[in-house]
């Protein structure tokens, strides 16, 4: 058969998913090394995706604010296992002016910085800096702040959305009097990104803390969600990490206690990315192209009036009517009246993942009826309705299919974790290309045999399982 | 009589700003030279600015995308004016890693860029680039684009809002196949701002095209919104720029018409920032601190209980019943039910600048009404409501409160522009301290002696007169 996107998943999971972003015009690899260019119908499912994410932020009683792009090397510096972790991925600013030398434009040697700045690959350090001037006492916290911003973490082998050097995310920063209290914190927002991902974007997560050897550069633990791709590996979708006191330490946030006595205080971080949109996409798309949960999805219903030359203009008003009475009822909807051919249009928006295709030919208008196609479903949920019933009943519908796409994938994933009692078995496995997760004795994996398949199979330890932390989960990732 | 800010306006206008700023709790200076850290009020007042302006821009049909904060050094250097107008404020990369050097983190030697990348200043360049291979044919255009960024010009002298290193905006980039087209886009951009600053901020501008010598490097025509800040400067709160073909010329933006024909297109950009907070804080506040408009207000109206030790439980949560009703009639409340005494209460919110101040005490809650006071109008506008009728008249009298600033600035900004018909008058007005705006034929500044004013008085030419272009609006400006 053939399919919108070549080559298919199945042959080549990579190409397939590079091609997925040209078609649907989501984004293009732009001549900055390492950073991409969102186009407008990726920025769009972006700022949906944003939107659903700030209200829940918000609802967590956490307050939006904006801390500087750049970061002072000697702030950086105060924490060492963070240091060693992003000094080797920094983009660092070392000049305040460009000047003509030799007839070309270069950095002025005269305007070169005494002291470096980097571009922030995480702000734990500067709004620590920040936090231990604002916390005072224990009326100060808990605080809770968050930022939408830019951040850059240079990337030899860059993958859109996967792997950026610049990407955009949330970042929050919270600060506690106790440990009980921030350590229940980490795992809140933990929870939060899980109701997310799979009530926003349709993904369940496998949810669990990071082993010891795969912790955030600072933390004292680190919560993970880990979507499972088609192909079988994982994409770390976002974390949540429980600093302790390393940063309140390196930095002095330290608050007066109600009994008069000062202490260092505790905090959190946690984070989501543009890389989110990476996980979205592999989910849910299939070789036709986009597949996009209506919750996320810039238009959620696209009209396409079947015109022939006499009644061109008489289908299109009939459809934009009707696009009209949806757009009434707070739905996302596009009625398609260019030039271009129906076919092409067809084409067009099955590729970009609109969840409901409406058609409209003369037969339909004389009958008052539409001709409607589920996305995720395809051909065989090729439906007639009556306009009236359609327009009625269109939320529940958007709520149906945005239900069974996180069900197709929960059942998916459930093939695709696959339990090994030993080291060898997991081997044999590898050997043989299972794909997917194994879940395995944490204790199994702490020995050479291990980092010698870890080297081989290019896999690594994705999280702990949270319902029986004994064991873990080992996936090969993006 | 002791106000809440000190020094007053017009004991020392600048440092007034400055403690304004603090006491209201919007943003402090950084670390990091030139850049400032936006606190939660502040970054509040920023988000709804921003998406009132962001509806008006997709309403005109632009779309939002993201494009790299770094641009090749190349790249900025293809348009000439461009490159002059801004080599001297950039924030250049150089190095992708830091190294552990004699003790001391810096930049690492072996990982310098072959070519550094600056820190977009503005993104004509780069998105001159991305069009250029988007741009194919007429039916491609017009083509609208906007972004919200951060963007770096180094400051040598920041202020917070005003100037600083960092600072966030919006900026749109369209293209057209006619210079008709782009000029009335320019021009259509231009009223947007102008009804958005009028009916958002409540600040009416003087509007207006620059004059050449102060034009946007690059553009044929930069029009510009112009506002009067209370100690007669002016503040440049928006530019819309008619680029001619020079970014379509550097960086090959072609479309081919219908005739069959490669012609170079036109482009436009029109930019607002986070500099328009600075005008509207100085444009509106008092030296008892901020006053707010009610549509970029965080809380609209703020509710403070006067309890006494007997009925603190009771009279919160009679507050907080009224609090709700007023939030589901789509109002921004909050009900101050902290421990702090009544009157810290109240200067606090006067100080942020709240528009409706509502006190119940136990006298009010007996008799079912409230006393309700307006920032903008302080003490003398005291008023008892009763509940129901508070409730009913709300949005009402949040949309006079609107109004009534706009008007107010539109009547003080009348006293502030001096028409003058010669240089000595004008001469003689600085030298006695008139403050404010002064018009005057731009043909009698098209000399030395006006240059040797320029120098002494620090002013500039604002704008043209947009009702008689052959008047030049001349102000002080930050």
């Amino acid at each position: 058969m053939k399919t919108a996107i070549t080559p298919t998943r199945q042959e080549n999971f990579s190409e397939w998913y590079q091609n997925l972003i040209t078609a649907a015009d989501l984004a293009e690899n732009s001549p900055v090394r390492g950073c991409m260019t969102i186009k407008p119908y990726g920025w769009a499912i972006w700022e949906l995706m944003r939107d659903e994410m700030d209200k829940r932020i918000k609802s967590n009683n956490v307050l939006n604010a904006n801390f500087p792009l750049l970061i002072p090397i000697d702030f950086f510096n105060k924490e060492a296992e963070h240091v060693a972790g992003f000094a080797k991925e920094c983009a660092v600013v070392t000049h305040h002016r460009l000047k003509m030398i030799d007839g070309s434009l270069q950095p002025d040697p005269e305007a070169q910085l005494t002291e470096p700045y980097i571009i922030r690959p995480t702000s734990e350090t500067i709004i620590g800096e920040a936090m231990s001037r604002w916390v005072k006492s224990y009326r100060d916290l808990p605080m809770k702040l968050n930022q939408w911003v830019n951040v850059m973490r240079w990337e030899m082998r860059p993958r859109l959305f996967l792997r950026t050097a610049e990407f955009n995310w949330q970042e929050g920063h919270n600060v506690f009097a106790t440990h009980e209290e921030s350590n229940a914190d980490a795992r809140k927002m933990h929870k939060m990104y899980e109701e997310y991902m799979a009530n926003v974007l349709a993904i369940p997560s496998i949810v669990g803390e990071k082993t010891p050897e795969e912790r955030f550069a600072g933390a004292d633990h680190t919560y993970t969600l880990e979507h499972i791709m088609q192909d079988g590996k994982a994409l770390q979708a976002g974390t949540s990490h429980d600093l302790g006191q390393h940063f309140s330490k390196s930095f002095g946030i330290k608050y007066l206690g109600s009994d008069g006595k000062l202490s260092y205080a505790w905090t959190t971080s946690w984070g989501t990315s543009s890389r989110m949109m990476g996980s979205l996409f592999m989910t849910h798309s299939d070789d036709d192209g986009l597949v996009l949960p209506p919750m996320v999805a810039p238009y959620q219903v696209v009209i396409i009036p079947i015109t022939r030359e006499d009644n061109t203009d008489q289908l299109n008003v009939y459809s934009s009517v009707i696009g009209e009475k949806l757009k009434d009822k707070g739905i996302r909807v596009l009625v398609d009246d260019s030039d271009s051919r129906a076919p092409d249009k067809m084409w067009k928006w099955i590729k970009r993942g609109v969840p409901l295709r409406v058609e409209i030919g003369a037969t339909e208008m004389e009958a008052g009826t539409l001709t409607v196609t589920r996305r995720d479903l395809g051909k065989a949920s090729k439906t007639t309705f009556t306009t009236d019933d359609f327009i009625k009943n269109i939320q529940s519908l958007l709520t149906t299919i945005q239900q069974d796409m996180l069900n197709a994938v929960k059942e998916r994933n459930k093939k695709m974790i696959t339990e090994v009692d030993s080291l060898d078995a997991l081997e044999k496995h590898l050997k043989q290309g299972t794909i997917g997760f194994f879940r395995i004795k944490y204790v199994f994996t702490q020995n050479d045999k291990f980092e010698t398949l870890v080297e081989q199979y290019k896999i690594s330890r994705r999280c702990l399982d949270e319902n029986n932390p004994e064991y873990v989960f080992i996936a090969k990732s993006y």
